[in-house]
């Protein structure tokens, strides 16, 4: 299920044009992925399978700043699940303004052997979002 | 010209995995094209023309893992001029492997009113790199 | 009045030891004293009386180390008024354990010179704590 | 022997104040005390010996700010060697003038049992500045 993660900006978020600095970004969008797995009860999934994930790639647009004293809400949830990974979709608001979208793209990985896997049956059916995107998928393609 | 900027990778850059941080590569990524800024005698040039540029989009694909101990090379290049603004492109390479890709897209703003505006003709023609792909545009398309 | 933050250490906060980085402890005690002075509603009382306060010394000490999952709290209180700043005091704990120990030295400046200064009667008047501390200062010494 | 470290200011190292942030500081220092360990080859003797160090204190005092551009110097050294550890001081300067004064406590720790250890002799002789610390404590205690 989509999650929704608030935080609050602070002095030290902000860069010397008063606007929230990129790095810092794409570490509230790391928190809010965390926060996703954690209420998805995924964390403890993850560690049974013994399947990680890994992130391959970051795309973000910036549309609008944010400053000291607001509040975000980014909303995550998963976009889309793939062959050996799945991507998330996360959007920051301001009030009801959209002030950024993000796609990050991940990889399964093996603990063991440190490649990529396909997700085991278990993982699948322990994770409902992404059970229901393979099953969309298959559903478009047959 | 592009720029070679060397970051050596050190255990404060380190996640648990062993990893180099994701926000960690954005402020490698943006001291990397600061000094492009810089040997291009660029920083001086946006304060004279009272224009400055914001980044409006990233895109960052991880390839392979940096480690502590390791050096990395940021290779940074303009990759087009574009109506109102410019992109960015940069790899990371540890010795001759590509480790990581990066576009970065950035708006030209007017300093005084806060808006996406066209480069004037005094930025266009201190930045050889712009004025070069600006007139590869032309002829392209013309 | 004390405040209490609490803060889940999180994957990106953990260095290759699985210790949470030290710059990463600052940032986590500075959030604390954001949450200090909201509570305390203090950030409207620095607008109102045209004083600000910066940081002029940190002393930590580390005691034990906290681990991602962790769920550590921030205790922060006034420690100690002085002449031109003040002192905070902020203690971290896992569960029963101090796990960590710092002091803040602030001073006081006036926004407008931007030098020190003493507190107004305003400043020290809405702020309960620094007119306790004030009042305790001068019974001792008299 | 003492290191000196060179770090150019950034717009992303400075806060809304146009002050370098308390938290980048703290990560200014630990990059100067890797070139420290670098310089005095000590990265390999700590490997050899199987001792590490942990950091148990640091203690700033913030005397004046650096802004974007500005190139500041870390000078670094052992300031005292004792019994299960060593004191590193550090002092950060904009030209001339003394910005910044810190001194960071260390521990050694054995890396087998994870406990605080005196340094052995391989690790004393192949450490010139830490021996000569002790010489001068036993000269001043005996």
């Amino acid at each position: 299920m989509e999650t929704e993660t608030s935080i609050k900006i602070r002095g030290y978020h902000i860069d010397h044009f008063g606007h929230v600095n990129h790095a810092r970004y794409i570490e509230f969008l790391e928190e809010a992925r965390w926060a996703y797995m954690e209420t998805n009860n995924l964390i403890a999934l993850f560690h049974q399978t013994g399947i990680i994930h890994v992130v391959a790639g970051i795309s973000v647009k910036y549309k609008r700043s944010a400053r000291a004293g607001d509040v975000i809400i980014i909303k995550t949830h998963l976009e889309k699940a793939e062959p050996v990974g799945f991507t998330m979709s996360q959007d920051i608001f301001l009030g009801n303004i959209l002030i950024l979208e993000a796609r990050i793209t991940n990889v399964f990985i093996d603990i063991n052997n440190q490649k990529a896997i396909a997700p085991s049956t278990a993982l699948i059916s322990g994770w409902p979002d992404l059970c229901n995107s393979y099953k969309k998928e298959r559903t478009n393609n047959g």
